[in-house]
C-alpha cells in the first residue's frame, strides 16, 4: 500500500491537473528556504540521533497532543510531563500505541498529511499507521533512528535544504549556533530574534528575564536608554549568526509611536507594575515601533504574528505549560492597530516588515488592502491552524486579487517537526501549482507566466524578503 | 418533469461524482437521527390530519414568508395571524397562489430545495410550482392529505425517523409526550429541555414565568437557590421523558462563573429590574454555567446556540410576535465569552458541550481551534442561514483541518416543518459525500476512510453527541 | 498572440464549461446598464480626444498605481502631481514604460484582466505588455485615440451603453450634464446625487461647503432647517439631470432617528466644533435617516458605501490629496447600525436602499439575512476590492442562499477608467454565469431558469432597481 497519492491536492480533472502536475514538476526539486520555524537548532549542531518515534512525532506536536486530548486521552498518558516533572507513561512504546489507536481522528486533517508523507518518504513506511500496524511501524522507525543516514544533518541534506532558521530569545546563549559555525559543516542554519521574553511584561518572568539581558549585553536594560541598547547590540549578536529577521509573538497588532520621553515613562511605569494589562499592552505596542526603527538601521526584516489568545485554559497551563495546544486565536485587526508603525517605517522602501493572522476575515479585508500599498509590508503565508491545504487556498483566494503574489513572500514551515519540513513545503507547492493552475486553466493568467510565477513563490520570494 | 436531479450536490465530473454517488448509496436508507428540532409534538402525539398546503408549506415557515416579504408581499396576505388574531387572507387557497406565483424569488436558496424535494418525494408532484400549476399542485396535496398514509404517525415510519426530539420550555406541560408515553406507539419521540424562558430576564413575561415555574415544580423560583431546584427537578422531569438534552438560545456565547453569593445577588437584582440589560446579560451567562453543572450531574448534553439577534424589527415585533423572520445573526465571540464555562467543566470527560453560530468567521479562527482541543467541546453542524448545500460545504472546509470529523456531531435538522425533515437530511448527506469524494480524490483521504467517515457522519456520531 | 481567453472565468470542465458558455451568449450582446460609477461627465459631454496611454490607464487608476506604489515605485514617477503641483514624471511614455516593466506585479489580479480587455477589444493589441512591447503598444493606443471612432461617444455608441451615472457633489454645477441636455446627442448620460461633501463634518472643507450650498441653493444652509431645505432642492435639481439615485459614502453604516429636535442641535453642535468625532459620526447617521424620509418624497434610490477607513496614511493624504490608494476597509457592522433607518423607511414598498460593504464576513452574516427579510434593502454587487472573479464568486456564494437573486440589483461598474466599462461588465457576466452553471450541473437550478435569471441579473435587476 502506497499512503500517498501521487496526484494529491491538485485540481481532480482533466485539464488541470495536467498542468497542476507540471507546474509541480518544474518546482519539485528546488531547495528547500525555511525562513522561520521552531526547530532545536541542537539537533544541527550535536547532530546526535533522534530518540524515539513517540519523542520524534507526538510528544512535542502540539497538533497532535491537542487532538488527542480533545478526544478524552490525557497528556499525561501521551508522555506530556507536567511543569512539577510527572509523567505518567514512559515507555514510549504505549504513547505511540495510543496515537495509533486514535489515528482516525486525524483524517481531514494536515497533521495525518504530513505525518503519512514523513512515514512514508523519511521511513519507507508503506502501512497505514493503525492499533495493528503500531508495533510493526514503531520498530521500523526505531530501526532507521539508529542509522547514519537518519542523523540530523544527513536529513538535513536529504530534505535538500538550502537555508533553516530558528527562532531564540534574546537570552538565549547561541551556543548551538556557535558549535555549528565554528564546525566545518558545510549547512546553513541561522537565528531569528525573538524578543517577546523581553518585550512582554505580562511574562511572569518579564522583570528578571530583564536583569539576564542586563548580564548578556551588559547594558543596563531596567534603564529605558539602556534596554534600547540591550537590543540593538543583541540584534548585532544575532546577525552575527545569520539572523536576517526578527519575530514577535504579540497577542494583537497594536503599535504606538511614542515621544521618547512619554515611552521612558511607560517602560518605567511597567517595571514597576509588570501586571498592569493596559500599559502592557501599550509597552508592546511601542516596541514594535522601536523595532521597526532598529530594523531600518541593522536590516533585519521583521515578523509580526499577530492575534493567538495564549494558554486559554489556566488549569493545563498552570500544570503543563505553555504551547499545549490552548493557544485559540481571536478577532485581530490590523487597519488601526499598525498605523502608528506604517507612519515610521510604512514608506521606506529598504523595510519589510512581514504580517501573519490567524484571522481569516482581515485577508481580504484588511491584510490585502494593506500590503497591495505600503512598499514595508509583505504579507506571510496561511499560518498555524491555517497551515493546510484549504487554509493555503482560501489565501491565495483572498490575498491575491489585491495584493498579488509579489507582495506576498513564499512559504514558512514553521515547525517544531523536523521530520514534518519536506511534507509542509510539499503541500504549499502543491497548493500553489494548483491554484496557479486554476487560474490558467479559467484564463487568469497565462502558461508561461504561471510556470514564472511558481518559481518565484517556491524559492525567489522567499529570498528575496528574508534578504537570504 | 421530475423535479429533482438525481445527482445534485455531487462534484459535477468524474471520479468525485461517481465516489459521491457511490458513498451517498451507502447511507441513503440509514434512518434519520433528528436530536435538535422544532416539530409540534401534537403532530405525533395526536396522530390527527395536517391542514392544508398553505398551512403545510407558507404559514409557519419563517424561512418562506421572510422571503414572500422581502419582494414587498405583506405577511397577512400570506395567512399570518396578527397578535391581535387579525387575518387578513382566510383562504389558504389565495395564500398558495401567492406563494406559486413568486417561487422564482426562492431560486437558488435551500427552500427551493426542500419543497421541491417535499413535493416531489413526499406527495409525488411532479410539475414545477408556479402560477400556472397552483390551483392542480394545491388539489394533489389536499387530496394526499385526507388518506392514512399521510398522516404524521406513518409520514414518521415512512421518513424512517429513528428518534426526534422536539424543544420545549420548563413551562410546558409536556401533556403530548406524556400521551406519547402512555401509548402503544413504537415511536420515539424525546423532548429537550429549552429553558430560555425562565433564564432571560429580557423577556417581557419573565418574572411571571418564574411564578408558573414555581407552580409546575412546587420549588419557589423566586429565590436563587428554589430556582435552582427547580430547575435541577424540571430536568429530571424533561429527561423522564426522554430528553437527553438541554438547548440555550442566547444572544452571545457569554458566560460567567460567579461565587454563588454573588450569583444569588445578581438573582435579586434581575428580579427587581428584569430590564436592566447588564445585568441580564450577565445573569444568561451566569446561567450557562449552572447549567453545565447541572450536566455534570444529571448527563444532559448542552447545547448553545448563540449570535442571533431577535426580532430586529419592533414594528414587526409588536404586530405579529417573535420568529417572524426579522431574526439577524451579529458578530459573535467565543474565545473570552466561553472562557469561564470551561474552565469549570471544558476538561471533563464526560461533559458534552455542543455550540452552534451563525457567524461563519468563526468557524475556523475560534470554533474549530476550541474544540480541536477542550475535550467536552463539540460542533454543531451549519445552523439556520448556513443549513443549507454552500453553508454546509463551508462548515466542512473552514473547521475539518482543525477540529477534524470527530469533534462534530452530525446533522440537525432543526426545523418546525415536518415534511422537510428528509429533505434537509438529504442535503446533509449529499454534501458530506460530495466534501469526502472531494478528499479523497485530491488524495487527501484514502477512499476505504471516506466509506466509514460517511457513516459516522450520517449516524454514528449524532447517536454519540447526544446519547441516543 | 491573443491576450484574452474566450472561455475566461468559466468552469474548466465538461457540461459547466457549455452550460456557462451557452449562458453568456444568451447576454453577451445585452446593452450595458451602468448605474454606478465616477467616469468624468466631461468626456460625453464634451466628446474630446483621451490624452495619451499613461493618461488614460495609469495615471487615473488608483487600483493601478497603489499595486506599483507597493512595489517600491514612488507616485512622483507614476507622473501623479503632488497637491502642490509637484510632478516628477512629464513625459507620458516614461510613465508608460515604467509601468509595462512591472506589469508582471498584476499578475492573478482584476486590473491585468481589465487591462487586457482594453488592451486587445478596445485597441487591438495583440501583444502581452511588457518593457520590450511597452514602446510600440504605446504607439498603436496613441494613433488610435486620435481617431474620431475613438471618441467618447463613438465608444459609448461601441461599447453598447444604454445609460450611464457619473456622481456629482451638491455643490458641483452639473454643467456637463446641463450641456449634454442640451445637446443633441442621444445617449443617456444621469447624475447621482453624492452629498458627502455637505454630509461629514470631518471634511476639512466642511463649513465653507455649507456656505457654497447656501448660495447654490439659495437657503441658509447653515440652519437646520434651510439645510434640510437645500438638500430637498438640490436633490430635485440632479433628477432634473437624470438622477434617480443618491450615494452615500461612509466609515461605517451608522444610522440614527433622533428628534428634529435633538437633530437641530446636534447640526449647531457640529457647526461649532465639525472635528468633534462623536458629534461628527453622529450627525452623518442621522443624515443617512433624514435622506431616507427625503426619498420617500422624491423616489431617488439610496446607495450607502460603507466601510472604508480613507486616507489610512497622512502622509500621501498630506502630500497628494485623497483616493490615492489608501483607503482601507475595516470591519462593519450593519445589523445595529442600520436599525434606525429601517424603522423609519424599512418596511415601505416603495423604497429602495442598496448596500454596499468592503467587509465580506457581513454577506452572510449580516446583509443577506436583512435583504432577505426587509422590503426596502437590496443588496449591491461585490465593490472594489471585491469587484473581481473571486470576489464576485463568494459574493453569489454567500449571499444567495439567504437572500436569493431577487434582493440583488445586478453589477455597478463603479469605474473612474471608461475603456474598462466593457471589460468590468465582461468580468460580471461571466462570472454569473459561471455561478449559474454551477448551480445547474450541481442540481439547484434548472437549466431554463437559469436562462431567466442571467438575464435578469445582467440586465433586467439594475434597470429596476435603479428605476432606469
Amino acid at each position: 500500500m502506497i499512503l500517498l497519492d501521487e496526484d494529491r491536492l491538485f485540481p481532480t480533472e482533466g485539464r488541470g491537473r495536467e498542468l497542476a502536475r507540471a507546474l509541480f514538476d518544474s518546482v519539485r526539486d528546488l531547495p528547500i528556504i525555511s525562513p522561520h520555524g521552531h526547530t532545536d537548532p541542537r539537533w544541527l549542531a550535536g547532530n546526535e540521533r533522534f530518540g524515539n518515534p513517540a519523542d520524534l512525532f507526538v510528544t512535542p506536536d502540539h497538533y497532535v497532543f491537542r487532538m488527542l486530548y480533545s478526544q478524552g486521552i490525557r497528556l499525561e498518558d501521551l508522555g506530556i510531563e507536567t511543569l512539577a516533572g510527572e509523567k505518567s507513561a514512559t515507555d514510549p512504546r504505549e504513547v505511540w500505541r495510543l496515537f495509533a489507536a486514535h489515528y482516525h481522528v486525524f483524517r481531514g486533517t494536515p497533521s495525518r498529511l504530513w505525518i503519512d508523507h514523513s512515514l512514508q518518504e523519511v521511513f519507507g513506511v508503506e502501512k497505514g499507521l493503525s492499533a495493528e500496524t503500531a508495533d510493526e511501524i514503531y520498530e521500523q522507525i526505531s530501526d532507521c533512528l539508529g542509522r547514519p543516514e537518519f542523523l540530523p544533518r544527513a536529513l538535513f541534506d536529504r530534505f535538500n535544504i538550502e537555508v533553516i532558521a530558528t527562532t531564540e530569545s534574546p537570552l538565549d546563549t547561541l551556543d548551538h549556533h556557535a558549535r555549528v559555525a565554528a564546525s566545518d559543516w558545510g549547512g546553513r542554519m541561522i537565528s531569528t530574534y525573538r524578543p517577546d521574553a523581553v518585550m512582554d511584561p505580562e511574562n511572569p518572568d518579564f522583570l528578571n528575564n530583564l536583569k539576564v539581558f542586563s548580564e548578556i549585553t551588559g547594558e543596563d536594560a531596567l534603564s529605558w536608554d539602556g534596554y534600547l541598547k540591550a537590543h540593538r547590540k543583541r540584534r548585532l549578536r544575532f546577525k552575527a549568526y545569520g539572523a536576517t529577521a526578527t519575530d514577535h509573538g504579540h497577542p494583537t497588532a497594536r503599535t504606538e509611536n511614542l515621544s521618547q520621553q512619554a515611552a521612558r515613562e511607560l517602560f518605567n511605569a511597567v517595571l514597576r507594575d509588570p501586571t498592569d494589562a493596559g500599559n502592557a499592552e501599550m509597552f508592546r505596542a511601542q516596541m514594535l515601533t522601536e523595532m521597526a526603527r532598529m530594523s531600518l538601521d541593522d536590516g533585519l526584516v521583521m515578523q509580526i504574528h499577530a492575534g493567538s489568545r495564549r494558554n486559554h485554559s489556566s488549569a493545563i497551563h498552570r500544570r503543563f505549560g505553555a504551547d499545549k495546544g490552548f493557544d485559540i486565536p481571536g478577532r485581530t485587526d490590523f487597519v488601526t492597530a499598525l498605523g502608528p508603525l506604517l507612519d515610521v517605517v510604512g514608506h521606506e522602501p529598504d523595510m519589510t516588515v512581514i504580517l501573519f493572522t490567524l484571522d481569516e476575515s482581515s485577508y481580504g479585508r484588511e491584510l490585502a488592502p494593506l500590503a497591495g500599498v505600503y512598499p514595508a509590508l509583505k504579507l506571510g503565508p496561511a499560518w498555524w491552524f491555517f497551515d493546510s491545504a484549504d487554509g493555503m487556498r482560501r489565501f491565495r483566494e483572498m490575498t491575491t486579487e489585491t495584493a498579488g503574489f509579489y507582495n506576498t513572500v513564499g512559504f514558512n514551515d514553521d515547525t517544531r517537526a523536523f521530520c514534518s519540513i519536506p511534507a509542509r513545503h510539499d503541500v504549499a507547492r502543491r497548493v500553489d501549482c494548483a491554484f496557479l493552475a486554476s487560474l490558467v486553466t479559467s484564463g487568469r493568467l497565462g502558461e508561461t507566466d504561471a510556470f514564472e510565477v511558481v518559481q518565484d513563490l517556491t524559492y525567489h520570494l522567499a529570498k528575496k524578503a528574508y534578504r537570504l
